[in-house]
């Protein structure tokens, strides 16, 4: 019953006409990187996603994983796509050619492949996804045999990686794990303890699986401080006797490396996804990196994830909001309140109700904004390896600034959107029958891992906004505070360019305000984390829907075009305004929080 | 893992303090009524909730109802605890004493019952619900025999009750609906015709079950216009060979009434309560009211399950505020940004964050105020029925106003903190072992059901603003306007009372604006409608958050009322400013939906 469109024309747009990215991609490298063959590509994956992946992804949900015994078996339609998207190369399309991967610029992977992915099957996409930021840190940071070793079967996704952060006492504070690694003569280490929430942990859709896993050292720091990174295969090489694995085949061990899975948890969606309870026990490792060093490294993957996270927000979004409309299309229920509009039927279709049309608009225009601002992300995030010195710091500070809002804002308007796509389509979008109940389920998750989206907005608000003097935000505000200067005196641009120029004053303001008086008391500061947060995402959606509208007027009398005018001005009228009222919360303070009787709550 | 503290002294604190229920109830008959009594009934009714209901809840989710032959199979625990619920008289409470009920007055049942039923078991609590709404329109509209025959089994529980309205193709509109009636010489009718969506249409837990159909009778005019109410039962009496029930006895017939039920809808949540496709197939059926007054006969039982349905709303969000606090009063991660609280621990309790407090704050305060509105809404439903023509108008009026906003309002609020609840939780408030998971799944269709919430603000929008020359509105404002007055001059009054006096003037001015747009063009009120009934809502909840105060100021020092106080400023500070937000949207108009390209949605 579901229908998924991949929304291709859309990124052409942004890609080709808003952002520029195919000369940027060629000028860091990707030289033979053109408009064409990104379209090529989205196409493809869009066929094999849609063809391949969404056509199980209801099956995942009802029939979902057996924990059976320490193994967890998967659906065999899943094996099966999995399988196919190996042979078809979709699983590695970052991953270098030296790897086996398709080495095109990590824009396409995190932004367009994690869009349509996750649309088509969540619960499927999250395995690769891993895997890949499992193959980024391990070829950046490991040791070349190492590197030799495991990247190969980790891009083209033979293999599976996991990160392994949470313990049952420590899954926002990280501080407090109590994973030891015990290190050995030969350069290994024994890594013991118990992890859980680990996505993938054990699963039996690829012969080995490559844990990243967070433990301490004897001796070490207490605090994030003394944590390190460990790899950590769940089958070691099958001639390993000790110390590397230099020269070693790519045959496995037929018993396990101390890895085992004991439990995987009963949740509310995402049901073909393993959620694991992993435990090591004297299981031998690697480590990744420094000493001490493994946050850092670790953060770099999680950066990552929270991108990809920030996807599926839009991901789900989009297809919740592409069947909805289907149904909208189809559905009459009463009459134009102006005068019936077909009166050979027995009611109009629903689409005449401005209310239904509300609910569609703020669906589309939402996923809209925030594919642009993950358009821009992506390109972002090729430019952080730039190897000038000013586009890769440009970059850097970007990124550091939008990680937080993507995975953030995306994921909480992924999670009303779906729900708004429920209420369109009434009791039906209640049943299972019409799959938007799924992905109203599956993409609650997205709000609470890999960093709740509190702790995205202390992030931002606390770190992001102060670390280098605050140069990340003035990297933003340089060409904002420029684009809204070019237009001040374009007449079609006004409706976009004024409300922009006034949220950008008062995300100036209200910047200003956290800090000051987050250095007097760090509460104020991190009472108005959320909503600071969530303003702050409204202003950069604003900054790509006035883009848009810029680009879009030039070509007015084409639908595509007048379409995307009339979803600028819906955003700047109906979504927009939320912002005064976030600004009234922030400034409230954290007394109404913090003065309020604890025993009495 | 999940508990429960029915909010007794919370309801013993707005009945007693704010309400004055008791003299009202005393002066509108219920003579023996008084606070000790309520008092009682509160406990006895938490404590059959809390030991008989909520146990089986998670089971319900879980194991779910058995569809097979036609036939739907309750878990038997359902079935036992139901039994329990009529041996206690609870399923009753509202019904006449001549009846076998408790007669107590409607406030009880309609909110107090409503709020502790649902949160201990949502799926079980719908079906009393429906029977004594059936019980009521019976009781008041049907022909006396009828009543004699019906009543009793209904008002205990031994029987129960449906309301069929929804057909495939007619959910909100009614007026298309194609089910017939076709008038019998005995004076009966038969009811031929499929009705979709039917809450516990059939299920295993009573002898008989007792349907409320509407259906068109032969030459009936077009449109809701000729709807008429028939009364049919699964099983027809026993001795009955023609004609009406009269000196029957209550002996059921063995074969049904041509009612089947071809199955039950598969969806998100409520897994325990049977949403059925029900066929009607020449049922013998009487006549309840007059020839094609049925809508209006069903509106007065559809407004109380409106009542109802926003009490769920209610009901799941205390809950999951409640398991959300006890989860974040025994988890520890991170440190107080001010310095840490507990060093001899490894982290410090999550309350000392500032989110963590704003998400259970906004939960809780919602909560309260919503209770608040539940508790003189309930009062004015009893009022309704008063002698005194001027205090029963009062009642209908704001009765008027009040039913669409308690049903979206609160729905859409209960689904909003179930969300933060589950979030407050992290990874834990997304596993079933928690039970959050359940009450956010379970709540959502209460803001679908029983007319979808943009219903509710259409209803209130476009048909109780201006009903009887905008005498409703004028209710509210008159007690409204004078309280203001009243607080104007007490300082400890003033950050409530002001922003409430700015929130009154914005609302009559939107007010104003809707009602002169909207003569133009109706797509202008019913634009903003969504908004406005939102708006509105938020208009009420400061009302009653600022007559709390004012009854919690004179009892300062009692951490009871202090925390009253602490609530009041709360929701002035951290919640009511959306309405800022609000009044800009609507005040954007229709234009930004209705220019929109359509086909390029």
């Amino acid at each position: 019953m579901v229908e998924y469109n991949a929304p291709i024309r859309d990124y052409e747009f942004l890609y080709n006409e808003v952002l520029d990215a195919i000369p940027t991609a060629q000028r860091l490298g990707f030289v033979d990187f053109d408009a064409e063959f990104l379209s090529m590509l989205m196409e493809g994956w869009a066929e094999h996603t849609t063809e391949v992946w969404l056509p199980i992804n209801q099956l995942g949900d009802i029939e979902g994983l057996k924990f059976e015994d320490g193994t967890i078996k998967m659906p065999q339609e899943f094996k099966d796509a999995y399988r196919e998207g190996i042979e078809g190369g979709w699983m590695s399309t970052s991953c270098k050619p030296e790897h086996g991967g398709m080495g095109v610029p990590v824009f396409f992977q995190s932004v367009t492949w994690a869009e349509f992915g996750t649309a088509a099957n969540m619960a499927m996409s999250v395995l690769p996804a891993l895997s890949v930021g499992v193959y980024e840190v391990l070829t950046e940071h490991g040791d070349q045999e190492l590197i030799d070793y495991f990247a190969t079967n980790l891009a083209s996704g033979e293999w599976s990686g996991t990160m392994c952060l949470t313990e049952p006492h420590a899954g926002t504070d990280l501080g407090i794990i109590t994973t030891k690694a015990e290190p050995q003569e030969d350069g290994t280490y024994r890594v013991s303890g118990t992890k859980t929430f680990i996505t993938y942990g054990e699963h039996d859709m690829t012969d080995n699986i490559v844990h990243l896993v967070l433990a301490k050292t004897p001796g070490a720091p207490e605090s994030t401080k003394g944590i390190t990174l460990f790899l950590v295969p769940k089958f070691l090489p099958a001639e390993w006797e000790s110390g590397g694995v230099e020269a070693l085949s790519q045959e496995l061990m037929a018993t396990h490396n101390g890895v085992t899975c004991s439990g995987s948890e009963e949740k509310m969606g995402l049901h073909a996804s393993p959620t694991c309870v992993m435990n090591f026990d004297e299981s031998i490792g690697w480590r990744v990196g420094e000493l001490h060093e493994g946050m850092s490294l670790m953060f770099q993957m999680m950066n990552r994830e929270r991108v990809a996270t920030g996807m599926m927000g839009i991901g789900l979004a989009e297809i919740a909001y592409q069947n909805a409309l289907a149904w909208a299309r189809e559905r009459r229920q009463g009459r134009d309140l102006k005068g019936m509009q077909d009166p050979n039927e027995r009611a109009d279709n629903i689409l005449v109700h401005p209310d239904v049309r509300r609910m569609l608009l703020e669906a589309k225009v939402n996923n809209e904004g925030c594919r642009a601002l993950a358009a821009w992300t992506g390109l972002l995030l090729d430019q952080m390896s730039s190897e000038d010195p000013e586009e890769a710091e440009y970059a850097n500070a970007l990124i550091s600034l939008f990680t937080p809002i993507v995975k953030a804002h995306f994921t909480d308007l992924g999670c009303e959107t779906a729900s708004t796509c429920m209420q369109v389509m009434g009791g039906a979008g209640y049943c299972s029958e019409f799959g938007v109940e799924q992905f109203y389920r599956d993409v609650r998750i997205s709000r609470i891992w890999e960093g709740t989206n509190g702790i995205q907005a202390l992030d931002l608000t606390g770190r992001k906004i102060t670390q280098n003097m605050g140069k990340n935000l003035r990297h933003l505000m340089w060409p904002l505070t420029e684009f809204i200067e070019e237009n001040r005196d374009i007449p079609e641009m006004s409706e976009f360019n004024k409300p922009l120029h006034q949220g950008v004053r008062g995300l100036q303001h209200l910047t200003l305000l956290l800090i000051a008086e987050g250095q007097a008391n760090p509460h104020f500061l991190a009472a108005g984390a959320t909503d600071y947060c969530r303003y702050f995402g409204n202003i950069l959606l604003a900054y790509m829907w006035a883009r848009m509208a810029r680009v879009a007027l030039e070509s007015v009398g084409d639908p595509f075009y007048d379409a995307k005018i009339a979803s600028a001005r819906f955003f700047f009228k109906r979504i927009f305004p939320e912002t005064v009222g976030l600004a009234a919360k922030i400034q409230a303070g954290h007394k109404p929080m913090m003065e309020y009787p604890e025993a009495m709550m």
